[in-house]
C-alpha cells in the first residue's frame, strides 16, 4: 500500500532503521504542515527555523507560515538568493547566525522550503548546527525529488561542487504538487531528468512509462506526476537503504554525473541546470558503453527518451574539452588516478566501472561536443 | 589487559560497534607513527592532510613528517595560528582550500597533531570533507586526553562556542607523552582540570589518587601521568560508549562547564584557558550543589584538589556577572528557558538536573566573584 488514508497522500517510508522517515506526495499539503510536522513528533516547544529562496518564498512562503502559525510553531524565517550560489559557506554560516540570534536549540528544527539548493544548505546547517538537529524537506521542484531522498547534504568549495558536507536525514519530506504550477518549463524539464535517470538505472518498465507519458509529464499532471515522483523516490529509496553512505551500490545513482558535474563546473554553475547537464552526461555514459562494447541501441533509446522531454543531448561547442576533463579530476569520484563511472549495460541495468580511461572519456566529450556544431 | 604488547604501549579501546578504535597512550610514539597507521588500515595510495598549529609544529612536525615519510605517505600540511581563535570558519574554509587543492580523495585521512583546538578544527574538516574522511588525532597536550575522545568536533561561531560540529570518531588517538614536555606549565595545570573532572563524576578512588600525587602530575611524571590520562581517558570511554550522541549520561561529562563556557565567552576565549574556566566552574557547581542541600564538605574537597593543582577556584573580579549569565542563555545547554547542570551528590558521582533557576546561579556567580576581590 502506498497511500496513507488518514493523511491523504502517497506515502513512501526509505528504511534506514531508526533513522526511516516518510516522504509524502500530494497535493495541497502545504497548508496542512502543523498536523504533518505533529504526525512526526516535531514540537512547538522549541524555535523552528525555515530557509527558503528568493523565487520560492515569494509564492509559497505566505502559506508555509499561516499553516506553522497555526499550529503554534514559533519560526524565524531564512530567505537566500534563489540559485546554486547561495550552496556557499557564506549564505551557511548566515543561516547558522539566524539561527543562535533566534535561540535555536537542540530540540529545535529546521525546515527546507524549496529545490536541492536549499535543500542542500538547510540539510548541512540541520546536520552541524549544534553537531545535528531535526531537519524536515519540503520540496518545490521536481528535481528535489531526487536530492531529497538520501541524505546527502552539502555546500560547495570555490574549487568543486558539494565538496563539503555530510549525511543527514530527515525527519520527513512533504512533497505538495502544488508548488510544481510555479516552476519554469526549462526547471520542469530539467527535474524530471533525475526522474528518467531512476528508470534507466532500475526500472525498464518505468523507463517506458516516462518515454509514452513525456508530455504529460511536461504539462504536470498531477496524476502522473504523483505517480512518477513516487516511482521515482522508490528507485532512490530502495538503493540509499541498501546503501546509505555510497559505499558501493549507491554510486549507480550517478548515472550521468561525472561529465555532468564538469559540465556544470565548467559553465560556472550558471549555463547549465543540474538535470541539463546529467542529460548530456547520460548520453555520455551510453556512449562510453557502446565504446566498450554494449549494443549500440543504448545510445538511440537514450537520446529518444531525453528528446521526447527536451532535454539537450549534446555539450555547447564552447566549452573547452580540457576544462572538462580538468574538472573531472576534482570530483569527489575521482581516485586513485581513474575515474568511476556507472555504464548502462541494458535500459534499467547499469556496471560501476572504475576502470574508464581519461583517453576514453576524452573521445566521448568531443564527440558530444561535435554534435553541437 | 590495558597494554598492547606488539605496540609497547597502553590501549584502551572506545567501544563504540563498528565506530570503535583505539587509544594508544605511550612514549616515543611519533617517530613510529607510519606502522601505528598501517595497524589501522591507513593505506599510502591517497594523501593524507595534517593539521597542526605554529606552536605545535615547531617542536614536533618533523618527527610527524619524517616518520610519514618513512612510511612513504604523501602529506600536506595545513598549518593554522596557535589559540582558540583557528576554530573558526574562515580557518576551516582554509583547510578545505588545502585539501582540494592537495587532491585529497574519499579514501583519504586526516591527521591532527595539536591540542583541542587543533583537534576540534581538523576533526570537522574530516567529518564533513566529501561527507567524511577518515580522522586520527595525535593529542600533544593534556587537554587533548579528554577532547580526543568521544568524537565530539566542531568549530565556534562569532557568537557562541562550538555551535557548528558533528560527532565523528577517529580511527585512533595516537598520545605520544613525550610531546607533553614542551607545554607551559598553565597549560600543564589547566590540563589536568579535565583528568581531576573525571575523578570527581565517576571514580572517588582515582580521584583521590589524583589528588595525593597532584604534584607529580604537574612535574609531568611519566608513568604517573600515563596511569592519569589513562584513566581518564577510561572514565570518558565508558560514558561515551553509553551515550554515543548526548542523550543523556553523557551530559554528566559537562560538570564545570555551564559557568566554564560562560566565562570563557566572557573572557573573549582569551583570558582563561578552558581548564581554568571548568576549574572555578566545578567549584560553581559543588557550589550549587550545597544551596540545593548537599553536604558543604563537597565545596571544601573540590576547592583542595583543584588548589593542589595551581587551578583558579574564584571568578576574576571584572568579569560581569550579567555578562555571565547572559553568555550561558547562548549555551547548547540551555533549552526551553532552564539551563542544564551537573550536581555533584558525593566524590565521584554527580546528578543531572534541568530545574536550576537563573536566580540560583547568580548567586553562586556573585559568591565566586567576591572571593577574587
Amino acid at each position: 500500500m502506498d497511500t496513507n488514508q488518514s493523511l491523504g497522500c502517497r506515502e513512501l517510508i526509505v528504511s534506514l532503521e531508526d533513522r526511516s522517515y516518510p516522504i509524502w506526495i500530494g497535493s495541497g499539503l502545504l497548508p496542512r504542515l502543523s498536523a504533518l510536522l505533529l504526525e512526526r513528533g516535531i514540537s512547538n516547544g522549541s524555535p523552528l527555523l525555515l530557509v527558503s529562496d528568493e523565487q520560492v518564498a515569494k509564492h509559497h512562503l505566505a502559506t508555509v507560515q499561516q499553516a506553522l502559525q497555526e499550529g503554534g510553531y514559533n519560526t524565524v524565517v531564512h530567505i537566500v538568493p534563489s540559485g546554486e550560489s547561495s550552496k556557499s559557506l557564506t549564505h551557511y554560516e548566515a543561516c547558522m547566525t539566524t539561527a543562535i540570534e533566534a535561540g535555536l536549540d537542540r530540540k529545535s528544527t529546521v525546515l527546507a522550503l524549496g529545490g536541492g539548493v536549499v535543500g542542500d544548505l538547510a540539510g548541512f546547517v540541520a546536520a552541524t548546527y549544534m553537531r545535528g538537529v531535526k531537519f524536515i524537506q519540503l520540496p518545490t521542484t521536481i528535481l528535489a525529488h531526487d536530492s531529497s531522498v538520501g541524505g546527502k547534504v552539502a555546500v560547495n568549495h570555490a574549487l568543486a561542487k558539494n565538496m563539503i558536507g555530510a549525511f543527514h536525514q530527515p525527519e520527513a519530506v512533504i512533497f505538495d504538487l502544488e508548488t510544481l504550477h510555479t516552476l519554469p518549463i526549462r526547471e520542469v524539464r530539467a527535474g524530471l531528468a533525475e526522474m528518467i535517470k531512476h528508470g534507466l538505472i532500475w526500472d525498464e518498465a518505468f523507463s517506458d512509462w516516462c518515454l509514452e507519458h513525456a508530455d504529460d509529464l511536461v504539462a504536470l499532471d498531477q496524476a502522473k506526476l504523483a505517480y512518477g515522483i513516487y516511482m521515482g523516490c522508490n528507485v532512490k529509496a530502495q538503493v540509499v537503504s541498501k546503501d546509505e553512505r555510497e559505499q558501493n551500490l549507491r554510486a549507480i545513482l550517478n548515472l550521468g554525473h561525472t561529465i555532468g558535474h564538469a559540465l556544470e563546473a565548467v559553465g560556472q554553475y550558471g549555463e547549465l541546470l543540474h538535470g541539463e547537464a546529467i542529460s548530456i552526461g547520460m548520453v555520455g555514459s551510453a556512449e562510453l558503453a557502446v565504446l566498450l562494447g554494449e549494443d549500440s541501441q543504448l545510445v538511440t533509446y537514450t537520446r529518444r527518451i531525453l528528446e521526447a522531454f527536451g532535454l539537450p543531448t549534446s555539450i555547447p561547442s564552447h566549452y573547452d574539452t580540457d576544462a572538462i576533463l580538468s574538472a573531472m579530476m576534482h570530483d569527489k569520484k575521482f581516485s586513485g588516478g581513474r575515474t568511476t563511472f556507472v555504464i548502462p549495460t541494458a535500459v534499467g541495468q547499469v556496471d560501476i566501472r572504475h576502470d574508464i580511461s581519461i583517453e576514453l572519456v576524452r573521445s566521448v566529450v568531443d564527440k558530444l561536443k561535435g554534435e553541437s556544431a
